[in-house]
């Protein structure tokens, strides 16, 4: 690590395959994804270690076992971890001290714990002589733990929307055909999305109006192995006929305008995300609400026109109150794009 | 070029080039923009080429002389053009007929002119036995010649539809206001794309809502040395103090709602592209009348909801009456995200 330059391109990639290893933490769980890797000056790295849920030993801590079990020490080793160690002692004691007490020369992480206001372990190691470093690839650090985020403090699942819409932003023609505005590959990054998701949500009017299975399939048109709970809401009466009723997965119907509870009662059943699919009423409405904490945006390079457009009215009166989201993520799925957006207003 | 893999990314580089070479001659000439590379077997490029205008040496012309100025033979060479070597003789001689008495021992070049059934050059310089290599960074190549295939065969400035929304497709909010949406990297951006513009065509309705000034100004607002002429079409008269009549360049308004008219005109005071800044009416209009050729739309990472939707009606009655872009550029400016798409109805 000579210069500076070289320097942050190391611990940049260190951090990267901290990311990588913290996405194999569970989604869902009591505790946010979080990821760690021990390297040496030469950028190296000597061991890995990620949280495999509450109860196990935080990533930091994983690390460090997986460092030992090779029979090596942390001394004058750097600790890269997505998460600022925490300082306090829950199931597992505090990763702070541990890493005190291995001996690691420097700690870096990348993102606070947005719910404290003060530094956790930061400080505990900086009085114990440890170089600390912050803030690396802050951004993708903080979006990891979004999902746990909103659970944590607001209650309620973290919520998904999606949209396919060609790039003028409509959703089907003028004469409600819809069939399809994204080509193969986009249709099979939805599948795959769902079948990643908890819960997927759909108003009655979707139901009626597409008569959506809304399970997740492989390109085969097999179903996955894992099928997302199926969510309804809307007080209108819908034909048990319906294709969404099949059973392929479960289904709810909660008969009901009122999103807040909606939301509450899928969390008090352990529903910690939900991937919204439609149509414009409700995405609207959850935006409007202040529900929505994520935008999957699948663009089409197509013009449509006309009335159908994704979102309606969301209760945006003049251009200063317009939501403010920030894109995370383009990329190109055969001759469409997907654009990932979180909303900043968390 | 030991490889096929290695070949192919030789010769994508020195097509690069040539496509950069390209981009220097005249943008709205009587001929193509061409550009062409003479490489040698280790892929190395001995000389370069473009074309300067209507009665001047062809690209590959260009290349011959520049390699024969210092003093190297042509013998051994690869020659690498954006568009097939000509055939015909005109204010030039045959460009097919130079390469082989050059002894250029082969030819690749990016695409076909798309205006002929039949190949141009390639078959004099197949039936000479010199190898040829054709659709070399084809897309991007045919990108290059589209506004003078526009030209050419249409008759008609080349119309470059251009808007500024939010990811939901909304140019305003409910009460009308819309500065800004996009940050000051998308309006620099746009200022740039105006003052390498020959027009700015927009709607009455813009000019009474937004008394814009259409001229192109740099960021510290002093105008670019060369101004669009500014067009506005529509019956309605116009306030003669609206800013957009000021002294900083000239303003034609064509009291017409007919299009076809307006564009022939202007190609007829010599405007070879048009750069379309709004409104939504006037877009909708030109492309439901098939004058679009090109869309530069700039994404604001945000939600506005509502009536004000970049594109209104289109003529697209159903689904399969969409029209068909082909995304050809994405780039993140500031926050906010600039889509280049073609319309692929060619």
């Amino acid at each position: 690590m000579n210069t500076q330059h070289n320097e942050q391109a190391t611990l940049g990639k260190a951090m990267r395959r901290a990311l990588e290893l913290a996405a194999q933490s569970p989604l869902y769980g009591e505790n946010p994804q979080v990821g760690a890797v021990l390297i040496n000056d030469d950028g190296e790295i000597v061991a890995e270690g990620w949280h495999k849920g509450a109860g196990t030993p935080h990533a930091e801590i994983d690390a460090l076992k997986n460092l030992a079990a090779k029979g090596l020490s942390a001394a004058n080793l750097t600790a890269v971890v997505t998460l600022e160690p925490c300082n306090h002692t829950g199931k597992t004691g505090p990763c702070s001290q541990a890493l005190i007490e291995a001996g690691v020369k420097k700690v870096v992480f990348g993102t606070y714990d947005p719910g404290k206001t003060e530094g956790g372990g930061r400080f505990t190691l900086e009085e114990a002589g440890i170089e600390v470093v912050s803030d690396v690839l802050r951004d993708e650090c903080l979006q990891l733990i979004a999902p746990w985020f909103t659970n944590k403090f607001k209650h309620r699942p973290y919520v998904v929307i999606k949209w396919a819409a060609s790039i003028d932003g409509r959703t089907a023609a003028v004469d409600g055909t819809s069939k399809w505005i994204t080509g193969a590959e986009a249709r099979e990054d939805v599948h795959a999305r769902r079948a990643a998701s908890q819960a997927i949500l759909v108003g009655t009017n979707t139901v009626e109006l597409d008569d959506p299975e809304l399970t997740a399939r492989k390109s085969d048109g097999s179903l996955y192995e894992t099928q997302p709970l199926r969510v309804i809401v809307g007080e209108r009466d819908l034909n048990a006929g319906a294709r969404v009723f099949n059973r392929d997965s479960e289904t709810i119907h909660y008969k009901t305008h009122d999103l807040s509870a909606v939301l509450t009662q899928l969390y008090e059943r352990g529903i910690r995300q939900v991937f919204v699919e439609g149509g414009a009423q409700i995405e609207s409405a959850l935006i409007s609400q202040d529900f929505s904490d994520e935008f999957l945006i699948y663009l089409a390079p197509k013009l449509i026109g006309g009335p159908a457009t994704a979102i309606r009215d969301i209760q945006v009166a003049s251009i200063d109150q317009a939501i403010d989201l920030e894109f995370i993520e383009t990329k190109k799925l055969g001759a469409d794009m997907l654009i990932r957006a979180v909303n900043k207003e968390k």
